[in-house]
């Protein structure tokens, strides 16, 4: 019944969805859960909703600087509603963190209601993105309100102050925050496939060096170094993509399950949406700034769309779960695979490849020459094997320690990259899936095959280190992958541009002089500048108070 | 004689220098180079000075759209002259480009003089950065200057039309870059110090979970996963701080030498500068982002500081030498350097243990215990073993090929990666160098020594597959080097506050709410939030035209 806020950046599913309702209530509303001093600690948050038999009322209030809430978009100005979390506090007892519907402003004038201090946090990152979301502060002063306006699904307060948990199980809480994160996961291939097709198309415009006999110079595309920092992100874009096609079928195949009362695969969900929730948004955000990067200077100006697409696109790294605690939980369920294993217990879903640890700690990479790297069960072994022995190596270590949370604490960052090995497994492994499906359209498996190898190989190489350390490959077979590699770039280069194009952008959408379909790049640069209301007019505003007196030696009177 | 601009992002050293003297001239100048279609690749420029005899004038010119002059800092509203670069052409030749000074406006209204059209380019990228740069654009319609608004140090044009050579070395064109891309480095560490600075402070205020029988929550620092992110920043913003020092003391050195025509160490200083450039400023871009990661949601807010200071810092990846194009320069004279060895040529300076090139390709790294990582010796030999190799590997593969610079454009991915391992060794052995001088301040030394070892070990941990495939190191010895870099990051821990205090920068330069040197982020957040003008009211513009009517169903009145 609520929507984020009335600019919304939500997707247009949900504003299909929400709009209408929201309407209808006549409400604006938005979801507040972080504080000032608390993010991703959800237990931590210090708003206190403190029950008060005699008037049948919760009494809502923050009671430290840090319990001001913090961020909620749509907050500062717009919403007259708020979810609000809040600790319960009943019978003197403290019954942790529970949501709350608070109206926060007048309907009729829009002014904060008594109690309620409300305004907007102030500016941020980039010179529109998340500028135009007014994230809102929320402070709370005993405001009282109804018993009926905490959201009892889960958890009752009686008329008496009672506290009592129904029979509705708990892991469904977990449902919406599943659907979230899936989301984001489309959502990162989307971003991806904006950034890498202003890239991609203008690569093809620019020209520099290697001109010969007076020709034009070379197409900046053709450029090996190029290639080798854009190919890969083409394919993550498609990687991303499919991965994201999977999660949402995931999502849907839980969903019902979960409404049949069956939470056996939740886990293997949660891990699965946290984990590539990470790992696709984090490598989405440096992406962008590496296609930026690639568009040389003319990528700085705002008009090339990418500094706007960075900013608004960054705090997929940090909202909905900052993503190093994410892989720290993913690195949890691991450790659980890998200790209950000796228990006979069989990973299913993702980790199931665990399941062959024993194979998996012994065999050995077949790689003779460049191109058995094409063979996808080559590539899915020596993924499977990098992670299962990362996984393997840091139980081994954590069994060293007395208390398993210090171990845990110690070794985080080891346990970090074994995470990103899984999350990375899983990624190849749904892209070499889906090419063992029909591919309608002639010729369009073989380009998504090199893609798929270009993704993978790509990611050996920046982690070689992982694959040779574990004795996955040889330093010989890695020297296979890089050489396969440089072929594959070969592949992708003449089909770079349609591959970009497929993604079917519109220029309105992509908002990049840069990314013209046209490739008309110069003309509609120089058109743009004109634009710039600087040049309304030749001799600019500050002229005498400034510039003329320096000019004419008269610092003293210059207000500079 | 030349100012970048008024508002001018120059140095405090150029300012004091330059402002007095332009002041005197009575102009405002700018540096014309890059065009729309052209930066890295200078002998492309369009623009150009064709000498009419009869009138014995400069005619200039810009024949196409690509050769309008692009980017030049304070030519858009407010340089009255520019060194313009253009193609000389007299007697029917071209002779290359060649530098002009050229009057743009009026000295007494500011307009553009005849035949000249010039503008703002318009935004870029952060909310201010360069924003306040009136970066331009210039185009020429055959504009008459005389003969002498040529710079005639290194080559002239006679009053008959003639081209000649002084006998000025030409190599004394390169001493203006290598200043320029000295001055960068040095600038790189302090950039990266700020960031690191406000991420450390704000890590050490910050807490989140961990909470236990209700004490405070683990201040975020303590983290290993923080740890490892930040700990090796802090020790890149002393590395790059020394590899500073030393360069400016080459260029001082080069400069004096160049003076008595000994052109003997340029190469050398060319080499050092343009890879140092490319690699501290990469890094220092890259790390400026992750320092704002690092500050969770609240480094997303303009006033943590950091949005700004990476918008305004990355153009130094593109800006005097792409980054990648810089690492090329640095490979082909590395790939030089080791095609000479066979005949008897002592590489010298940075490169001079390519002249230990046949022990480099056989020692095996000694380390058996995580302290032995310790030794400088030990980390010396490693990253020279690493760097050798994989330049020789790549020599190698060049030899294969009939033709060099097919073989150099195939395999440039490596090059850069050589080259980058190369100019890596120079920052970790000018850290060391520094470590063997008298260091005062009691303690201090032991600290420096922390952070070089911090340094060195997290770098060979991110390129570890470069360290095992040249079979530089094992992959025991590298598990070694990590179990030691986790040691270290507990010794850098109690300190790494004061680490950061002793960049000495005043909250005033910091500009960061969050890396405030009292620790108050949070009661200064809530006041800054309130600064927002969205603040100003408690009802917001556009409440009646937009929100009202939406909240009271009259939707088709609202301005949605």
């Amino acid at each position: 019944m609520f929507i984020p806020a009335i600019e919304g950046q939500g997707t247009e599913e949900q504003k299909r969805k929400w709009l209408p309702m929201a309407y209808k209530m006549q409400i604006i509303g938005c979801y507040a859960q972080t504080e000032l001093g608390h993010g991703s600690n959800v237990q931590g948050l210090e708003t206190t909703a403190t029950f008060d038999p005699e008037t049948d009322e919760f009494v809502i209030h923050s009671p430290t600087l840090t319990s001001s809430k913090w961020w909620p978009g749509g907050l500062g100005k717009a919403s007259t509603h708020a979810v609000v979390y809040a600790r319960l506090r009943t019978n003197g007892q403290d019954y942790g963190v529970q949501a709350f519907i608070i109206q926060l402003r007048s309907l009729d004038d829009h002014s904060p209601l008594p109690g309620i201090t409300v305004g907007d946090i102030g500016m941020k990152f980039g010179s529109g993105a998340y500028n135009s979301m007014d994230n809102g502060f929320l402070r709370f002063d005993h405001v009282r309100i109804l018993r009926n306006q905490m959201l009892m699904r889960v958890s009752q307060v009686t008329r008496e102050g009672k506290y009592v948990q129904s029979d509705v199980p708990r892991q469904l809480l977990y449902g919406t925050m599943v659907s979230v994160r899936q989301i984001i996961v489309s959502e990162s291939s989307c971003a991806l496939s904006r950034a890498v097709c202003i890239a991609t198309r203008y690569s093809a415009v620019r020209r520099q060096f290697g001109s010969q006999n007076g020709g034009p110079e070379t197409q900046v595309i053709n450029y090996k170094t190029q290639q080798s920092r854009l190919f890969p992100l083409l394919a993550s874009a498609y990687a991303f993509r499919f991965a994201g096609e999977w999660l949402k079928w995931l999502y849907t195949d839980v969903t019902k399950r979960l409404k049949a009362n069956d939470f056996s695969t939740l886990p293997e969900v949660h891990a699965c949406t946290a984990g590539l929730k990470s790992i696709t948004t984090s490598a989405t955000a440096d992406a962008i700034e590496e296609c930026r990067k690639l568009c040389g200077g003319h990528g700085y100006l705002s008009c090339s769309g990418l500094p706007e697409l960075f900013a608004v696109y960054i705090p997929n790294c940090t909202f909905e779960g900052d993503n190093i605690v994410l892989l720290l939980q993913v690195a949890r369920i691991l450790m659980k695979t890998v200790a209950q294993l000796a228990s006979g217990k069989k990973p299913v879903g993702t980790t199931a490849y665990l399941g062959r640890v024993e194979h998996l700690m012994q065999c050995h990479c077949e790689v003779r020459r460049a191109e058995d790297w094409l063979k996808p069960s080559v590539i899915l072994e020596a993924f499977e094997v990098r992670a299962a022995r990362m996984s393997v190596s840091c139980a081994q270590t954590l069994s060293g320690f007395s208390n398993p949370e210090d171990g845990f604490a110690d070794i985080s960052s080891d346990l970090v990259e074994a995470a990103v090995a899984h999350c990375q497994l899983i990624i190849v492994s749904k892209f070499i899936e889906k090419l063992q499906q029909e591919i309608p359209g002639k010729g369009v498996k073989t380009q998504l095959e090199n893609l798929c190898n270009v993704y993978a190989l790509s990611l050996l190489h920046k982690h070689l280190g992982d694959f040779l350390s574990t004795g996955c490959i040889s330093p010989e077979q890695g020297a296979l992958a890089n050489e396969q590699l440089r072929l594959l770039y070969s592949l992708v280069r003449p089909n770079a541009v349609s591959l970009v194009d497929a993604f079917n952008h519109t220029d309105h959408y992509l908002g990049s002089v840069l990314g013209r379909f046209d490739g008309n790049v110069y003309q509609k640069l120089y058109d743009e500048a004109w634009k710039s209301p600087l040049n309304d007019t030749y001799v600019p505003d500050g002229y005498h108070e400034y510039i003329r007196p320096l000019l004419k030696q008269q610092i003293h009177t210059a207000r500079l």
